[in-house]
């Protein structure tokens, strides 16, 4: 007889908890899953796009998410347009796929000012970049990497419902929504 | 002095190809990452939306990319609103993130009865759960899975482009079209 090592998975209560447990770890550490979630966004011509993002903050309690980006980027032009998200992440030490569906608020300049100043010096860098990115340039290094706070913004994600999905022996799929006050319903996988 | 462990990536021939082994790589390869590319599509109701995935055919040549899903699933849903979608892999041997653009066709019955047929039978009962994907149910595991080759359904995903990104001691990044003939371009990363 085996001991199940994910009883959580088993009760809608504590697989709620143990997906912002790990969405939480994602912040503080960077080897776990959460670190990096995969963002999907709407382009303004209705198209999807995705790419990895860093984690920056979760709040369980207010059921926010932050992502710090350039202000120029492609992903924010096309949350102008449709300010709706996606997020994944896959843990597979916990066999736990967690999609979340959320609002995005950008923002910038003074909102984020004491935000930036925390943000390490080589990460500053991160944001600024000359040319603007996906500019297309001659050779792959024909840019440089400037900080320059009024390129960074924080994608603040309001969370409005969570898909979980537990690959166990057998699999259990749940969604938790905000305006069912997170109680979930179990779903068909 | 250390030896550039991914020389592919200052070239763009070498990039391109580079992208297509590892895609062809994880149809093989159940522990490589592109075994698992995460999909972006966008609903009905013009949100994003995105899940893990298996990689189930790459061809290189045609630049297709085959995936498998039951036919009553919420992703087949959003592809007859939308058939646009994105695909998404992070590669962390390669340190490199891979984003493609793709059209998807919805193949079924007759079309795929081959296929079908060469699903190992243990992963056929994952298409004919009943009740069907999504549907809320009052404990866990109030399902069943009955394989039912109607419930099959491949997407054939055909590329438009290729985004990939090499994060080196100073990152890469270049964009790849089917319009261009693949040729590729620099972009400010």
């Amino acid at each position: 007889m085996t001991t199940d090592p994910h009883p959580w998975a088993a009760d809608l209560t504590l697989l709620h908890a143990q997906v912002w447990t790990r969405l939480v770890r994602g912040v503080g550490d960077r080897h776990a899953p959460a670190r990096h979630p995969t963002l999907a966004t709407v382009t303004p011509g209705g198209l999807p796009d995705l790419r990895t993002v860093v984690l920056r903050a979760a709040e369980s309690g207010a059921g926010t998410l932050d992502i710090h980006t350039d202000l120029r980027s492609a992903k924010v032009a096309a949350l102008r347009h449709c300010p709706q998200v996606a997020l994944h992440v896959w843990d597979a030490s916990a066999q736990l796929q967690t999609r979340i569906a959320a609002t995005v608020d950008i923002l910038t300049g003074a909102a984020v000012a004491a935000l930036w100043a925390r943000v390490p010096q080589t990460s500053q860098a991160g944001y600024g970049t000359q040319p603007e990115p996906g500019t297309p340039i001659a050779h792959a290094l024909d840019y440089a990497k400037t900080p320059d706070p009024a390129s960074f913004a924080v994608l603040r994600c309001t969370v409005h419902s969570i898909d979980a999905l537990h690959l166990g022996p057998r699999h259990r799929r749940a969604r938790f929504d905000r305006s069912d006050n997170w109680h979930g319903q179990w779903l068909s996988p």
